[in-house]
């Protein structure tokens, strides 16, 4: 499939020099663009949903209403957050947040709306309006799975209706810090989308093709976006960042550094965080980061490893000659700046990417639905029948 | 995507004229040269599995080794138990199957020694085993789900390792008519594969090529399944038939069919059951269950009614013009065997089918794994971007 143009995605378009591009707008120009709290320095997502879904920037009112909205509909049915409280601590985050997200399709007014046989000229509207039902009680699930797992299992609290998504998010996870909460806001506006052909956009664009609802067409995306060579990324970097400052110590001079970085490829593996299937640049949303972190925590020991990093990899990947892309890209810099608030769970990390990849995959499905896209069918060969088809055989 | 070749699946090809090969196998000849139990008239699907995965049509000493593994893996997890019996009964039993077969990643083999850094070479192993686990665990499943939602909930009984797949199945959904094993074997079989496109087998593939876990994969095929375009066909067929059968009676004569019929036309409507985008003949796994039917159901009135349709309804779409296909594909018989031996709940039988897929998909991941398949990445356009390749602005 790599290469093959096979889906049409309205919401956002991967330009390999620019990076994504969310309806034409690059992650600086957003990151400008859009709303912010008062006093705040980064875009609420909110926004970053109203762009995505109507082409068009939301002023801070209109995004106000969807913070609103959000806040109303944050509340799960009971037998989902049963069904979480019950669920064994060696259960996977990410497997949590999926079953319960399949779960909540007991609420979905897509799939009572067809089963009542509505006019396919409507299935939009039913599908937006899930689409506002899953993103509102995505935090409420991702924060009950962190409490259970990682916390004492205590309650996450009510939700405030005159608070932002993110806040929260942040205040149900049990952060108090400003700071981390704009860092959520900034992180779950730049995961949010990357074209149609990912395997978690993929993923829920093919299920929801079939006409299963929101819930049931999120839940197989986040399946997707749990295999480790999607969503597993920023974990790995943050494994292999911990390694070096391990074995170096806390101030590697830039040979230790270059050495360990060469004995890690040495040994067959990645840089992990570095090169990209499509961009040829840093990826802007590495970019946002480390202005976030030069902001905010110029001197953690581990940013300051992460910019030591920049400056050597992409050298040392030209050298070795064989990469496409010697930049780093996303996953390079989300773990460092989430584990300087103190949210150490890497196995979470995915769980957030998850929250975030709602806004871009919902906009994208009310948008299938209204342009009646048909079911996805691309047609499979046998082994065989390849070679038949180029005369081998 | 239609059309477009994007996907290598070894385990069956669907031919225009002679509907799906399994391995280059047709329906007649696999029911014809599976093993099956001494006395019976139907294939095993632990036969299929075999020759799905491996090519080779097995011994029934092959086929009872096969029995006998998905017997001792059949349990559960205790929180998969826990899980099922909390549901509430308004929860659709494929959400119910779905969170179910994605809690149970619990028991993970492959997930478990990706994590632990094994060679990827040896990742086809692991999936192996999960593919096992997986498909031993489904009746079990499914059954539980019977019982909660449409009997008194009571145990679903303890697992006979002599005995085959299917038999332990139709025991735990609390059936004891050895037809109603006949039928479920045939059921079993014939729905389990059908080419790498469709939404449930894509997704499975979609999903698991990022390397997410075969449970994760499968959960992710299962809500494509409960897609209405995908998997609630046969239920329509079922409403569409009893809603014929009240409105003219039992003995409704050929012209009253007619016009039934014409007049669900006339309305816009499609009669369910007939057409296929792909067969352009009488589906093969219909003409094997009206075999079923002739030989156990002959004088059933529903089934009368299913032969009658069978006369009338491609002359009907002939003279319409329109259709590429005027043929009955599977659907249009499956829900009227299934009720005639008191299976009469709708909702449950894409149950039975994805208990069935997992036959197909499950070997299909193995081999991708075994052949090293990459992650699957197609490129999505925007409208805006189609419209400038093709030099529409």
């Amino acid at each position: 499939m790599r290469g093959i143009r096979g889906l049409v995605t309205e919401t956002s378009h991967l330009d390999p020099e620019d990076g994504i591009e969310f309806r034409d707008f690059t992650i600086p120009q957003i990151r400008k663009l859009l709303p912010k709290t008062p006093g705040g320095g980064e875009p609420l997502p909110e926004g970053l949903f109203w762009l995505l879904l109507t082409g068009e920037v939301p002023t801070l009112e209109q995004v106000k209403s969807v913070s609103k909205t959000w806040a109303e509909r944050a509340g799960l049915p009971s037998h989902v957050v049963t069904m979480l409280n019950n669920f064994p601590s060696h259960l996977h985050p990410m497997s949590q947040f999926s079953a319960a997200i399949t779960a909540c399709n007991t609420e979905s007014k897509f799939a009572k709306a067809y089963s009542e046989g509505v006019p396919k000229a409507t299935y939009w509207e039913h599908t937006f309006e899930d689409a506002l039902d899953l993103i509102a009680k995505l935090p409420t699930i991702a924060a009950t799975i962190y409490r259970n797992l990682y916390k004492d299992g205590s309650s996450i609290g009510a939700i405030d209706v005159n608070k932002d998504w993110s806040a929260n998010f942040t205040s149900m996870l049990g952060y108090d810090d400003p700071n981390f909460t704009e860092l959520i806001r900034l992180y779950l506006t730049i995961h949010s989308d990357h074209e149609g052909g990912n395997v978690s956009a993929h993923s829920v664009h093919l299920v929801g093709s079939a006409l299963s609802d929101p819930y049931l067409s999120f839940a197989a995306g986040m399946n997707g976006l749990a295999g480790p060579l999607h969503g597993l990324a920023n974990q790995e970097v943050l494994v292999w960042l911990r390694k070096l400052q391990k074995d170096l110590g806390p101030d590697a001079s830039e040979e230790e550094v270059k050495e360990f970085v060469w004995k890690t490829l040495k040994s067959g593996q990645v840089v992990p965080g570095y090169g990209h299937a499509v961009l040829r640049r840093t990826d802007p949303r590495y970019i946002v980061q480390r202005d976030f972190a030069l902001k905010h925590l110029p001197d953690d020991p581990m940013f300051k490893l992460v910019s030591q990093l920049y400056k050597i990899v992409p050298q040392i990947l030209l050298e070795l000659g064989k990469v496409k892309n010697p930049w780093p890209n996303v996953d390079a810099h989300s773990g460092v700046l989430l584990q300087y608030y103190g949210m150490t769970e890497m196995q979470f990390y995915t769980v957030l990417f998850g929250v975030s990849r709602a806004l871009g995959t919902a906009s994208s499905l009310v948008w299938d639905r209204a342009l009646g896209l048909p079911i996805e069918r691309p047609k499979s060969m046998t082994t065989e029948g390849l070679m038949k088809l180029v005369g081998a055989i």
